[in-house]
């Protein structure tokens, strides 16, 4: 057997103990997990030391910098959101349908865990955290493979977790880290069908087509946005302004962030300066086709066919002119990736055609589509927000990770 | 475009259209299909004597024949089930869960259909229809591929069934056949990652094996059933021998008969004559640990580690004696497929720890494991009995062909 092997046969004895582990004792795993990390701060920041020297070493940009360095605060606060997904309620053990058949049998379905989940992540160290106990949360071993920018960040994460789950009883494998960062070791645990049951890449485009090519266990793919505004005829065009700058600039590099406006030929004229003068807050790049090009003059860029399936992940948008909601739709489906889609409009006949037709995991009349999100959404936490329509779809939280188990009661009944 | 491309993309857009479409629409369809399957039954009976020629050619087994034959009786009972699908309720367009947040936005969960299944499928012509109409049902278009020992028959099914559908006003790519029963043909559908969104593979392990191993597109696995019987020390002697019989004899060729029958040590000496002569009433071969042949002599086969792994679909049984129910755990675990399992015991608390520690789709307490069938679960129909944890477990019905948007309402909501 290989480490990898060892790793996901010590998981699936793992995630058998877990699935017949009460909240209490699951919860009091988490509260250990919590308070080691607030303990253990110091060896977490040595190690992520070690991670932002290699990472200015190797001249990562200053957002990513960002995004792998840990400080006792960030530390803090991710212990914090462990005690909050500590508090949140307990999917498993509910029964969502019981009936009893003419035979006598009673057939219930129970909410069980999934059993072991492989996630694979690019170099943000509270993912390892977050990943992990909400995996545990829900009754589910967890394998993690970060990429190899946070491996001391995560290995110190991941150490700490699993001594203090091993203090109060639990096996160590309920949360595990592969130690081996090449992408050997990757495709080794994305083709585990012995062991693993579920993956769940987070990352962009290149992770989430990587593992869709090459895994062969199942997978939940998550997080590539080319989201979309309409802005249609009927539209109040200043909320429709107030809603594009939002849904681009509060946070462009997130998924849920739009990357491309549409807007109905017959208010082009009126609504285009008016967005205009929002996006220029933040300096927004205008791709424009040519009457976008021809109502806000030579500052917008020529859009090409490429432009309209990019997620920029920047102050880039990507602007057209459709004729109406129909035009939007059709866009829509074609370039999306159906992920959050927005029309702003005050004709509720057109938002019920396009909330239908649009083939996206969330569709939004008249508001941002940045609110996609587990917090946004009151689920509490979030593992990634699905964009396939098998297994979950949208933000998912505990309730997403797990599956049924039918029980069914006799008296010796025979077919 | 290669031809299969071409139907993953007319499909897309046959999805699309059946997304919007309501429950009186595709009833109706669903009625024009039933009628066309019956006014046209000359064409199936001619087109099925061709496949049945071939078999008999090519010396396939009364077995395969049997299942590959229709007859006027048999095309009359398959008219009969697309009406029972017609009247189940249409899980489409069911809200399953709404809040308003307090920024006001509502976010409501509402079911929607999968988009695009494609089905693989071994030389049983009746899997065509019915899998056809419970897509369509729940409004998801499908992409046929059987084997070709029933081509002629399955052509025939779909050309009727796709003229049946326009003629009441539906694309007729809302259920398409791969015309190609190559190997190629069957590659080439597992990896149509741009037009389907979950194939399902109904068949034996060998089927099943392929395209995990194939397939880039999201998979449902069904079907591979090594089931387990235990009687424990607790249990009713007579309900054991009158389970384990039913288990294994009532179908032995299907996924839901049981394979090993596990027995606790205490009563092997009492219960294993008792089901050996119900057993021996079908000539059940008994492969048995060196204890069973102990107890019940020479006419019991040695098992080896092989048996236990084995889904015999024939009259063959493997029987092993275990200390407790927690060996029996630990057997099943080990050995198990994760589809059906059953203990029988008068004793509560080992029956909670069986259907509670054993990971499988359905677990039984004092019944066969040949209930698990969408029909006898009330379901109505069932697409395939699902053994993974995602998406679905257990039998598959219209409800677990569906998949959910989230549509979000705002006043001009920003974050």
């Amino acid at each position: 057997m290989t480490t990898i092997q060892k790793q996901g046969a010590a998981a699936v004895e793992a995630a058998r103990f877990l699935s017949t582990c009460g909240t209490e004792a699951k919860n009091k795993a988490l509260a250990a997990i919590a308070d080691a990390l607030e303990s253990r701060m110091d060896e977490v920041l040595a190690a992520n030391a070690l991670d932002m020297q290699a990472a200015k070493k190797s001249n990562m940009s200053p957002a990513l910098q960002d995004r792998l360095s840990l400080t006792a605060d960030r530390i803090t606060g991710i212990a914090q959101s462990v005690r909050e997904v500590a508090a949140l309620p307990d999917p498993i053990g509910k029964v969502d349908s019981v009936v009893t058949r003419p035979n006598g049998l009673e057939i219930k379905r129970v909410k069980v865990p999934l059993g072991v989940i492989a996630i694979i992540f690019e170099a943000r160290p509270n993912v390892t955290v977050d990943a992990a106990v909400l995996c545990l949360k829900s009754g589910n071993a967890s394998i993690l493979r970060s990429g190899k920018e946070a491996i001391n960040s995560n290995t110190a994460f991941a150490d700490i977790m699993r001594e203090a789950i091993t203090s109060v009883g639990f096996p160590a494998s309920c949360i595990d880290l592969i130690r081996d960062t090449s992408h050997e070791g990757a495709n080794e645990l994305m083709c585990l069908t012995d062991y693993v049951d579920v993956l769940i890449p987070r990352g962009g485009a290149g992770l989430i087509n990587t593992v869709v090519q090459n895994a062969r266990v199942p997978v939940i793919k998550t997080g590539v946005g080319n989201c979309h505004v309409y802005v249609d005829s009927k539209a109040d065009l200043e909320m429709g302004a107030k809603i594009i700058f939002n849904a681009k600039c509060s946070r462009p590099s997130v998924c849920n962030a739009a990357e491309t406006l549409l807007v109905a030929r017959d208010i082009a004229k009126d609504f285009l300066p008016l967005a205009k003068a929002e996006l220029d807050k933040m300096n927004v790049e205008l791709r424009g086709c040519p009457e976008t090009q021809a109502i806000l003059g030579s500052s917008v860029v020529p859009a090409t066919e490429d432009d309209w399936s990019r997620e920029y992940g920047d102050y880039i948008l990507a602007v057209k002119l459709v004729k109406d909601v129909h035009e939007a739709i059709e866009h829509i489906n074609r370039y999306g990736t159906m992920h959050s889609e927005a029309i702003v409009t005050a004709d509720n006949e057109a938002a019920e055609l396009f909330v239908n037709a649009v083939d996206a995991a969330a569709v939004y009349h008249n508001a941002s589509t940045r609110f996609t999100d587990g917090g946004e959404f009151g689920l509490g936490a979030e593992i990634g927000i699905s964009t396939q329509k098998m297994h979950a779809r949208g933000p998912m939280g505990l309730e997403q990770l797990t599956s049924v188990k039918y029980v069914i009661s006799g008296s010796g009944q025979v077919r």
